[in-house]
């Protein structure tokens, strides 16, 4: 076997097999393969496709390049959570405590952020004295312990995925369903958990910009997790706005202990309750879904769900001040606010947009090593569909970089479209797919 | 502009500019583009597509790359000849004094061999003494002088071209009709000659296979050439079996020696006078063929073609002797006769399998840094749809390595079909195409 052979075959749309697609991302992740004819595979790849079965062996051999995490068995089951990434997304946060203080254990392995949206990694470390990066041991003792984990990825997960992402960023080659499919999958894989609900994003701040795009990659997702028989479902939810009204690492941590004392704001109650239901489906498909919902609340209003968050963050060394008080903890040097030149209805929001402004402020970064600031960020207090006065405020931004504030100023004006007629807000949850 | 841009570009089968196109060629050649860069391009150029304005622009940047020879005006005019590969193909050295004997004067770069197709330089290197490297100025002086110049390519042409091919070579994006045309033309326009004769292969011993092919990369050679202003043909010729009986460098001179003497084999002359009848036409479209080839015949007879070969062997440094007495310096090592197995009519070869086998036994290179070897080679003495017997020889093969000359027998007798019937000879001239 050679690396040439393989890449002809793909060029000529001949199906690789197991061995071929091992031979390859072994090789290449051992230094072996050099990355020009990798990025040569991977062009191909993208433009002639992988079928399920070669996506599902191009997992294997990801996930297999590195360790598994297996965890005790106990009576709670543990499950995972993958969200596409969008501009607002904080569900992880407001999803695992909920279900932790239910009985249904969460592990998931997160992310920084990168280019307009946030990472969940960012958002906790904004907590002082937060680290978000555990041990395997540490993932799994704090599990048992809590029930809840949440941890950066170490290295001994899917190196593979980590090499190959890096040359798909350099060679135009990230905007392909199977090639998502895998590097997704051979991370969530790597923690041994009874299952995975997928939020898969779709519009205006997701990766995914069409419903059409977002079924093909939910497809993909759960044909390869099929192969591999890990329960899993796909709930597509709406992104064409901002979810909640706080965009930013410290304000996201506050929207989230907002959520957790009071149940809103109202999107964020919907996309988490329905995700947070999915799961408990995985369990007990019978279920009623009122019946659930009415527990989620409960959990909220008894506090529960706030002091599985209190203790999660104890446990990984952060302040539990922020819970308690959490103004008290933001400190934003400079605040500016952008209001409404005219009068109507708010029509469109451009979300990535939005969320390069934020980045721009400091709450994300460009490359994967630049620093973020924590208080950094936007809120926002208008929805799609929202009547607004002339004049009225429409965003606040905070940055500690004065110098942003002008073009940050220019991309919020023109990231809204405002008009005369009165429109319906978009629903958050589009469908659920599960197979 | 950026590298990730273009790719993206061409990823999703949008057009190319000349500023995109020099801007990746130039980086590359300098170093500033990496190469996984560049292969991610090359794959997604070969499966996209380029269009002949963008193969016009990636000549313009791969030729722009180097320099570019320019000779002194003179009564004759100066023409060139390439030949896309083939087996036995000696036509470059039978063609050239032709020419020049009846004053029209050459000007060709060549290559060395290179897998199962030979090399002009190779051949030339086989008489003693030969040097077929030439500076830019011995280019110039000697055509000045001779008629004729025959040189190796300098560092100094189409730098971009030997970068950009050592890296298709090894991520399979070789066959591509735009690629291989930006290869070919970008060496020989740096010749400025007052036109190019393309002689295309095509069948079991040529890169082109099918007719089809050959036609287009016939299309894509003469559409970038008009686009250059340069006059240009494309005459498709058979390469179902090898040319003349001689494979092998010095094997290949000794029948360029022969028919320059005697003006055979048969299918040398044909395709020999064909293309000097078409070059000659570069000039004077109206000429009669039955004329012109009496001429050629004449050049042949008169011993003008053969003295012409002998002013460029002395001025190259070789030795003429092998002109004079071309036995006399073929001195082989071992070698051995293949008979058939069978009687019947000679039905089809495999003939890159007939220049695998004269590579085995030293007569080509696998990389191009090999040695080979001037000795090493094979006559055949049957062509195809000739009658032959049981036990009648078909190959004779020379080498300086015994220990191929089993697989070497095993390569041969597979590369033959004898068959019962009766059949036609293939046509030599398959046909000329213009535009």
């Amino acid at each position: 076997m050679n690396p040439l052979e393989i890449i002809t075959r793909k060029r000529d749309r001949q199906k690789l097999s197991r061995e071929q697609i091992f031979f390859l991302v072994d090789n290449f992740t051992a230094g072996k393969i050099p990355e020009y004819q990798f990025s040569a595979f991977l062009m191909a790849a993208i433009l002639n496709g992988l079928d399920t079965d070669e996506t599902f062996h191009l997992t294997e051999a990801m996930l297999y390049s590195g360790k598994s995490v297996v965890f005790k068995k106990t009576d709670h089951p543990v499950y995972d959570k993958h969200s596409t990434g969008g501009v607002g997304d904080k569900i992880s946060l407001t999803l695992s405590p909920l279900l932790v203080s239910l009985g249904i254990n969460i592990a998931m392995l997160s992310g920084r952020g990168l280019g307009h949206t946030g990472g969940t990694l960012d958002k906790l470390e904004s907590i002082p004295g937060l680290n978000p990066f555990w041990s395997e041991a540490q993932i799994k003792s704090r599990l048992g312990k809590t029930g809840l984990a949440i941890s950066g990825q170490t290295d001994k997960i899917a190196p593979a995925d980590k090499k190959i992402y890096a040359l798909r960023d350099l060679t135009a080659t990230v905007e392909s369903i199977p090639l998502i499919t895998a590097s997704i999958l051979s991370k969530k894989l790597a923690l041994k958990t009874d299952g995975i609900i997928f939020d898969i994003k779709v519009g205006s701040g997701a990766f995914m910009k069409t419903r059409r795009q977002a079924t093909q990659l939910a497809r993909s997702l759960l044909g390869v997790c099929q192969k591999f028989k890990r329960p899993a479902g796909c709930l597509l939810t709406d992104m064409s706005q901002p979810l909640g009204h706080n965009i930013g690492n410290y304000l996201e941590i506050m929207e989230t202990v907002e959520f957790l004392k009071t149940g809103g704001p109202d999107d964020i109650r919907q996309v988490t309750f329905r995700l947070a239901y999915e799961i408990m489906r995985f369990q007990k498909p019978g279920i009623d879904r009122k019946k659930t919902y009415q527990q989620f609340s409960e959990a909220i209003e008894s506090g529960r769900a706030l002091s599985k968050f209190r203790e999660f963050v104890k446990i990984s060394g952060g302040k539990t001040g922020p819970l308690d008080n959490p103004k008290r903890y933001f400190k934003p040097q400079v605040s500016a606010i952008i209001r409404s030149e005219k009068k109507g209805f708010l029509h469109q929001f451009n979300t990535e947009l939005i969320g390069k402004a934020a980045l721009e402020l400091g709450a994300g970064r460009r490359h994967i090593d630049d620093k973020t600031d924590p208080m950094a960020g936007i809120v926002i207090y208008k929805k799609l569909g929202q009547k607004i006065g002339k004049g009225e405020i429409i965003f606040r931004l905070y940055t500690s970089n004065k110098s942003v504030i002008g073009p940050v100023r220019k991309m919020l004006g023109d990231s809204v479209k405002i008009g005369k007629e009165k429109i319906a807000s978009p629903k958050k949850i589009i469908t659920l797919i599960t197979r």
